[in-house]
């Protein structure tokens, strides 16, 4: 499959370098873009220029941010006392949206993966005990994806800050709310059984 | 889903903009970005540029080209008695790939689609009598889709060529090679039995 222009072939080269997109979606891109005029072509190029020069990240929690400190963190409503430690900006949204949690976040920007080559150096996790002595936090919950990253990264932060004197605790892993047992794989299914909690009718 | 940052929504929301790219998606690829450095923020935004600025059509087909006539249409070992007509690059690197054509093409840049808002004025539809009464051409093949968008633009086109001497043909539809009767849809099914073909064995 040959593209007919150098400049077309780059732009699908670029665009092919995105996560998910292979280079027959980069082509169908490309083509889009190119049937837009100017005007069009202009907004969605500066738009990307200005991730680079005008996005920054909060220099306290590492969330993104238009301002040095973030929103959550320079509103005197959040709770300091409870850190909860994330992957990237999605996972405070997601957090946010379900309205459950009024403390602060600490964003890693990632997951250890030795396999790709990230290191605890590339993500934001030295400025954790930093920010614990600073702060004084009562607890740090590690909110991490259920993966073989999120397990390795969750026991080399708690390696990290278990030496000081705060609860760090774990988000729940078992069924999701709604769904049938059946249709559980059997990890999960396992796990939820281990990690039984006593029943309360509270909850 | 609130996005913490004015310019990371902004990208999020050109990035929207592109076809098969939804609001989740659309914050991954933002993400991504987010997390290059400035030489390749540059080049992925300077590869998007030149789309704009080098990417040209060619005069004479219509077809995506560096220089103002392609390198099809400049090519004089190839026929130009026959000219397929397509929608667009992607379909003349399709053709290019079987190696089975070595006519001309005449692109038109999309299909008819009054659901969509694109009529015949938008398309490179007009120029294609202009070709036909300069160049001479014994025979039109009508490479459109399969679809109602297919089907009207050529009942359009045929309307508007068929007072000149010339053949006009079309791709035959029918069973894909290679797949199996039963899997195939009734009006794929239906439509072959209709056009079925006297059998040859040279074929």
């Amino acid at each position: 499959m040959e593209i007919p222009s150098v400049y077309l072939e780059q732009a699908v080269d670029q665009l092919a370098s995105l996560p998910g997109v292979g280079r027959r979606t980069a082509l169908r891109l490309a083509l889009d873009l190119l049937k837009r005029n100017d005007v069009e072509i202009d907004d969605f190029v500066s738009a990307l220029s200005a991730l680079k020069d005008k996005v920054l990240r909060c220099q306290n929690c590492g969330n993104i941010s238009d301002t040095p400190i973030c929103g959550i963190c320079s509103n005197p409503k959040r709770d300091p006392s409870i850190i909860c430690v994330v992957e990237d900006i999605r996972d405070v949204m997601a957090i946010e949206s379900t309205s459950t949690f009024n403390g602060m976040y600490h964003v890693l920007g990632g997951l250890i993966s030795p396999m790709d080559g990230i290191g605890p150096q590339a993500l934001n996790i030295a400025s954790l005990p930093v920010r614990i002595e600073k702060d004084q936090p009562k607890e740090i919950i590690l909110a991490l994806s259920a993966t073989m990253e999120g397990d390795t990264t969750n026991f080399y932060i708690f390696k990290k800050i278990k030496t000081y004197d705060l609860l760090v605790t774990r988000i729940s892993r078992g069924i999701a709310v709604g769904s049938e047992l059946q249709y559980a794989d059997e990890l999960t299914l396992g796990r939820s059984l281990q990690q039984r909690q006593i029943f309360d009718l509270q909850q």
